[in-house]
């Protein structure tokens, strides 16, 4: 939850709660896609500074999934509290990819790229990323 | 999923899907309240014979939950395909009461009662609910 | 998320996601059964001071609903952050009762209670609630 | 829901609920997940001809998810009635590829590879898939 240093990655945590959890005993794989979700409300809450449902009620700015990438290293428990380090590795005109690592105890168990498109909500067309977000994006930005 | 005779309940069916169990081997109690909504869904659908989202996309009519009161007599459990019965208990000026009963090889699971009130989505205030619809209410309406 | 007073709720905090709300603009209602299944969760690891997934995993005792009863006077919405508060309004020698009251500042939004058997969950058959869980639930009694 | 002749995929049809849609009016795509979930518990159920519980129940077998790749095209929204069709891209020894293709009225929406391995869930170590199963998925096979 701590806004991170340049070329640092944003760091937040997420809860396994009870009804994540499926009858084989670890968290139900589309739950996982959720909780990239809320990680990506952080990202904007907590280091852009923009709360999420301002982006979105007022400023009608969207940022819809347009491609994942997500590689399932080890299963996540009830009761985990993974750590989500959040880097960008990629910063298009009107295109963001973002890049979760979600660790339990050092354990890297989830790994997932996902790229996202800037929108007009109105239009719903592509439109380029505001500058003032893009900067934010800049600062956990991957070494190249 | 068959439209039932006058004074009889309309019946549909619901999974119980992978994702819905808990480690407890039972349904997470919140996904009931999910499944209670798939079949008032199909009551539009198919009983009313108003798809839910022309309802609310093109009419604007919407049916928020004012009061629920659910008994949960018997676990639903992964692989369970329960029958769900709905009857109307209470049919007022702006607001329906629908009764819901799970059924899973008759033993009762699960007994729901849902008072919903009618709105304008756009004012979203309360507005009598139209003719149309509160006959074919009266249709499944239990006896007093 | 404080451990209150005795004869004073437990308070712990909800935020509304974004995947939680519905095309009419408010919180999809089976996702505020969810919020109250957090709120016990909460109560649990903060108040009772047991984590819950130890108590399933690890004491194999449960506490499934067994009745609820709800009240929806305000719609919550995308970007509240309500408050839930916790009391206790039944203390059986197996169940209890909670009182689960959702406020957006100040407004009641949600009022449920949520009567819970305290089961074992190897021979799934009620058993007494613990003695030092029961202690804690007092201390959250409502008065008469 | 049939089953399709050999080296033609296996179709299937996705309803778009009310409670999956949000409010940019279109499904929260962690649900796409979910739907490819339900997708996959009908080749279980439909196709293979093993239900998907029995499977994890009774059979101790899991398919745990390791990679998955999606494309998102075009937005699913709230009423939609996709057709799925899902043919088998990789079968190896222990794992296999499944393609899910999302269309509606003949618009690719999602286009989603997820490869899972083939586990125990008792020892929870990878094994062999079990040959009567692989022989259906062969039935579904792209051709390469």
């Amino acid at each position: 939850m701590s806004t991170p240093k340049k070329n640092q990655p944003f760091v937040t945590q997420i809860q396994v709660r009870f009804g994540d959890v499926d009858p084989a005993g670890i968290v139900y794989f589309p739950k996982i896609y959720d909780y990239v979700h809320q990680a990506f409300e952080e990202v904007w809450d907590v280091h852009v500074g923009k709360r999420y449902y301002h982006l979105i009620g007022e400023e009608r700015i969207g940022f819809p999934l347009v491609h994942s990438e997500v590689d399932f290293k080890s299963p996540l428990r009830f009761g985990d509290r993974p750590i989500v380090k959040i880097s960008c590795f990629r910063l298009g005109r009107s295109s963001i990819g973002l890049h979760y690592r979600f660790f339990v105890a050092d354990v890297l168990c989830v790994d997932a790229r996902m790229t996202t498109a800037c929108i007009d909500l109105d239009s719903m067309k592509s439109i380029e990323t505001p500058p003032d977000f893009r900067a934010r994006f800049e600062e956990i930005m991957e070494d190249a």
